[in-house]
């Protein structure tokens, strides 16, 4: 997908590089929108303008930059992180909008995948603008994995975050689990829990260890839709999930028997064909139906399993705690492979110590984008 | 153990790094001896001759490294990385040699820690010569991590390598392991073996594997022994570690039937206290007493779960493939650890990228020594 840099002056590359740092500031809080950043350089190179998309509804970048550039974005030059729309959608047109200010030139880094909006870059063209694509288009895919993704397969992006010991548990035999990894690392699953509009649990999980999924410690975050898949509905009237700081989701089966959740969001799912709970595509659906772009699967094990077998796990966020317990439960269980060759391998995109633990990243092998986090760079 | 890095002219300190570095390359090849390097500069601080510890019987890095420098050796300065010796084994005291040299000034960065070798300092100092202690300790501390915590535990320095998937398995639900990592893992694996004195295996292993275990494809590398635990004698005379290309000692327990193995060197150990197996405690001393200060474990996860149980295990090399399996042996069994609150907690020593996969180098925390091998640092 990765075209090879354009040519761009130093000014415009260092304008697109702020641009892609604006544009993550809004993770987790733009879906059903992608994260998009703008800066306006004059016609003499100076940056006279800037902005990003900060939540679905408000101005798109490009109208946060032009605001801020005015009259100086006149014969200027306009740097975008994402095709610029060619839809009215509920913001008017972009590339209008760089029309109408007088741009002379737009450089974006990404072109929009989507059908409704894009056909951008022609429109600008048509008016007569000089239009280059695919400055740092490495960096600004990077940081809009989760929306491209969604884009690209219909389905939300899965991130499947797990936080096991060295020898992979995700608790001591007795089922005791907290805290297996330190504070800090437990701090950087809210920043995920942030940047993710739904964040998922198996029924297990929730019956094990009663979690509020909530984002805490984070300024002005977003808090993400806290979905329970839960096909027997044994999700129960006090669980904390069920409190009112996030908006909650129970996903069962087709069948089950929700008269305990009156007044909870429940939807009816069909099961997976193996017959093992409800199906994850059909989940991942019902999720993109509802505006979610980018998918926190925080486990426990059969439900990750499930995500494998189904071939929707994005990107993996293994948080390691250098710690051996040689019993308990492991992390992943029931992917549906029994022989070597049928492994899912992956690749590394980055490892990091988060305080005394490690943060190992890893997307399927051969994948089309390498996505990241804001702190993963 | 560290002491404050002692004040030294920068050409000391040099001098100093380039004697562990010498240490270094003799690892796996000295045993039962340490290994060290030796500096001397003249008494202009000039560089006039070096030398090393190569094997077992021959010449200390003294002795090499003052044959080097012939008569520049007087009124200078000698580095060693461990204070010289001061019996008389095999080859002299090397504290005698320096003083005949007529060295002015010795500075050793760790102390001997061995009864029947320590006191080299002082017999240095009674002869009028300048004595510094400490500098670059912790390098040349870490290099002969194996053979300094042989002497002060009493027993072989024990390092527990693994190679896994991301996941926590050695191999899949049908037993297929082969392979997990990536070359490059593999041969540092051969490097390990390389630097250890004995390398073990329990009989599962040799059962599912039908190992090899000599180091291949490393140049003049000195053959570690090769340990079978097997507590029931179950090794076949046609089993792979029983070839030439290595020593080779099956540890059995003590009323095994040992008939069909006949021109084996077999040795009967106590069973464990808990009944599951030979005493690790035993098989550790058999192992000293034969001359074993490096062994390095190679699993598998019953094996290894009865060193952790027996505090035996001072180093763990984790070689993690970025794959997932979801069902398969785990890594680690039965080392007698219920709750969290008894898992052993280790620090990370290092995360380096070994081809495709990950190595994670950690040490039990609060350990006194921080070990590792010539390519980790």
């Amino acid at each position: 997908m990765r075209q090879e840099d354009p040519v761009a002056t130093s000014a415009e590359t260092h304008a697109m590089r702020r641009a892609v740092a604006l544009s993550a500031r809004a993770l987790g809080a733009t879906a059903p929108n992608p994260v998009v950043g703008c800066v306006i350089l004059d016609a003499a190179g100076q940056v006279a303008g800037e902005g990003w998309h900060q939540r679905a509804g408000g101005p798109h970048a490009e109208v946060h930059a032009l605001l801020a550039a005015g009259e100086r974005a006149r014969g200027g030059t306009a740097l975008v992180t994402l095709e610029p729309c060619n839809h009215t959608g509920r913001t008017g047109p972009c590339a209008k909008a760089l029309i109408e200010a007088g741009v002379a030139r737009v450089v974006f880094a990404v072109a929009d995948p989507s059908p409704t909006a894009s056909g951008g870059a022609q429109t600008l063209r048509a008016a007569g603008i000089d239009v280059s694509e695919g400055l740092l288009a490495e960096e600004a895919e990077t940081v809009n994995a989760a929306w491209l993704t969604s884009v690209r397969k219909s389905r939300p992006f899965v991130r499947w975050k797990y936080a096991a010991t060295l020898d992979g548990r995700i608790a001591a035999a007795d089922g005791t689990s907290r805290w297996i990894t330190s504070p800090e690392a437990r701090a950087d699953v809210h920043r995920l829990r942030a940047e993710a509009d739904a964040v998922v649990v198996g029924s297990g999980t929730l019956t094990a260890d009663n979690p509020h999924l909530a984002v805490r410690g984070i300024d002005g975050a977003t808090q993400p839709l806290r979905v329970v898949v839960d096909t027997r509905a044994r999700t129960t009237a006090g669980a904390r999930v069920l409190d009112d700081a996030a908006p909650t989701l129970i996903a069962v089966g087709k069948d089950a028997d929700t008269s305990h959740l009156r007044g909870v969001d429940v939807v009816r799912l069909p099961y997976a064909p193996e017959g093992r709970g409800v199906d994850v595509r059909a989940l991942l659906a019902e999720l993109l139906a509802r505006g979610v772009r980018a998918v926190l699967l925080e486990g426990g094990p059969t439900l990750a399993g499930a995500f494998v077998a189904a071939g929707s796990v994005d990107i993996v966020t293994a948080y390691l705690a250098p710690t051996l317990l040689g019993a308990g439960p492991a992390v992943l269980e029931g992917a549906g492979i029994t022989t070597l060759t049928q492994a899912l391998r992956l690749d590394v995109t980055a490892v990091d110590r988060i305080g005394p633990d490690l943060r190992v990243s890893a997307v399927p092998a051969a994948a089309t984008a390498v996505p990241s986090t804001s702190q993963e760079s």
